[in-house]
């Protein structure tokens, strides 16, 4: 609890080096404006990989070393290899967090692990999204007030094609006439997952004070936690058949 | 409603074929005895489909038509085609029901839906099962007693890694040692999903009166229902943005 | 299955009888209108009961021979006798179902029934409601689009003071910039609770085919259902507990 | 969060005044022992409450410097003023924690907070109870094993009517034959409720390390979190209704 938590922030890196429009919000790319705000938290240490790195960055051993992996991709899902996709889900399963941003809804780790088509409808009209507090109490709602605006959004709206949430934190309410579960929070074995889907590249969604703090407690509600990992297989039995 | 339930039950019949233990209990399959004894109920009709047929007996056109598919799988998960399970899994997306018997908590298509590892504990000791009703109101459990017992069960004890059920059904009580979430209700996509571990193919269990109720239950609780297919994409707005 | 549900709808029966507004809308009362729609449907059969009747018209006897009660309260929530709710409550832990409707957010027996506030914001503007479907595989869900209009509706808006759902069926939509979990589900003892929030009696939303539909949908999925009633208290072992 | 949680342990604190085996394990009251070892762990402060105080030890002044409150109770649940939990559900929904212990299952708080009948099956047989982790995740499971046993418990088994847990955390097994959801965590408005069963006032279950363990991890989950009060009552819009 005292320890610091490791964060790997991962982004596909592409629309900002190719698009003036997202480069203008993002010149350095979107991870290092994620991975600023969360080291400059007590107690949270921040490191970056992208899309195009050695193994999309995402070796065994940058896994091992991570609490909280926070992912960002939009055009190039397919571009990342099913063997890092493998080792980023059987690290969930033994403990570490997974925030998903975003369009990473369609991301390959994303919807492998909810098991679903994960897909939704989208608009974008440069229109009002109002972030409403479903979950008073629930940690990622920390410091928050009962909602918040998002000036320019992205439309992201319901059906949104994914398992019920073991909690929901965040509905959004959208000016063009639509809602979402904007942020939802799933336990997968040891690991916990959040998604929270405010982060059209073209806007400076990042920069505003609400995301960061959402973007915060999340981190720490997703360090790891909890009892011994779990053994599977044959097993004798813990009582005396006998008389069976 | 009024409609027929169209069911399809599909057994790997691997083990009736060459383990004699196991054919004295299903001289023909376990499909058959599962198939004759919901066909034996108002208002379902049922097919089966094994491993070994072309496509596995599961086409397009039969899954088209399958409102309910039941499996029954163990030793060859592997050897189901990947194709089949992408075709089974967007079927069941679209409101398809899927009930998975015992050792089907490892087939390609449960980890596919779950995104877990979906392992758990066994053994194999003739030991006694005592199935305990969850939820008492639910429509799984209707007929049933307070609770009711496998005179002889393999073990299959927590942890179990799956996702948190949508609804807790059956909870085991095993006299070695271990509980065990034995029936599991999932919403997947317009999909129902049931999970209900009873039924080691080298015990008679399906022909047990409890459990072929539970499995009648649970074909009319998984059949299609529900509203219009979603639609997903790019849409226009619903409400005017003037002003925006 | 095949046999008649017999459903009850209360109401306050107080707005129709002094206020010409709500009398254009509900001339015998908001309780005679559900009565009537859902009296039309195959296999439900009604009764009515209202607030000024003898022990509110819900008699051990009335209670007794109900599936389902559907209650519509606004004014004199604190009018309700509590042995009435007592024994309301006792019903529905029983087996019963039970609807509550728009207002009834603060009945007695709502709040007895989910022990939090099931407090809200709200804001009569004559504003248009978009009721999303956020479960499509629901049962409640039958025979509806991905979304219908309510074109005049008193917003009632999140934070809604209640527990999380077990099944969120419906998310609604407002103009003036609210969402509100309008369908929601709880299983409490052997019995079934839905929560649909459209309804204001300043309105004729009971007249509205997608309202209708909801409800007659709902009654059938409250209806009771499941295993033996649960027995509790002082029990003997089912197992020897020699060598303890 | 880098503050102090402050803990009222709150005992009935009559089993151990009038009984001497209970006495024997106990002799300054389950209180007494419940908060030396939640003082001794680091960030925590503690004080006591009993029945037989003025107001039950729980003024308004004690309940609003309280972070979560610990209940214990057993033969007087009905002594307890409608007042005091009047005002202890107030807090909880305004975000205070409740930790219920044992045969706190039929203490009028909580029962009040879960709406239903909270009754289960018993048995004093000096039986082993085995407590199995359901969610190796859950902070509330944090440095336990995969299970750990009680040597000798008073049997609590489903039939638990309870509503469906918002996380299910442990599930008990019992040599007679019985299981039980022995640890269960509910939200309700801002508050965070853990119930955890074991804990008969004649063993000397709150010695036992890894129980100590769990109420300890508990308090840390049940402390107040979230976002800003939620308000209320008619509002104003948010959005223009122009052109309704």
């Amino acid at each position: 609890m005292a320890e610091e938590v490791c964060v790997t922030v991962w982004n596909e890196f592409r629309h900002e080096r190719y698009e003036p429009e997202v480069r203008a919000h993002y010149p350095h790319g979107i991870h290092v404006v994620v991975a600023e705000f969360l080291q400059a938290l007590p107690g949270i240490e921040t490191q970056t990989a992208t899309l195009d790195e050695r193994e999309h960055g995402l070796t065994q051993e940058v896994l091992d070393a991570t609490d909280v992996l926070i992912w960002w991709g939009h055009l190039a899902h397919n571009e990342v290899e099913d063997s890092t996709v493998d080792q980023v889900q059987q690290r969930v399963l033994d403990g570490m967090g997974l925030i998903c941003l975003h369009s990473a809804h369609l991301s390959k780790i994303f919807t492998r692990l909810m098991g679903t088509g994960c897909n939704l409808r989208w608009r974008e009209a440069d229109e009002r999204e109002r972030v409403w507090v479903m979950d008073p109490g629930h940690p990622i709602a920390n410091g928050l007030d009962e909602f918040f605006e998002v000036p320019e959004s992205e439309m992201y709206g319901e059906r949104f094609d994914i398992p019920v949430p073991d909690d929901l934190v965040f509905l959004s309410w959208f000016q063009g006439g639509e809602v979402f579960r904007s942020g939802c929070c799933y336990r997968r074995g040891k690991g916990k997952i959040f998604y929270f889907s405010p982060g059209h590249e073209t806007y400076g969604i990042y920069h505003q004070r609400e995301i960061q703090v959402v973007i915060g407690n999340a981190v720490r509600w997703a360090a790891p936690a909890g009892s011994a990992r779990p053994t599977f297989g044959n097993r004798g039995p813990l009582e005396r058949l006998a008389g069976n």
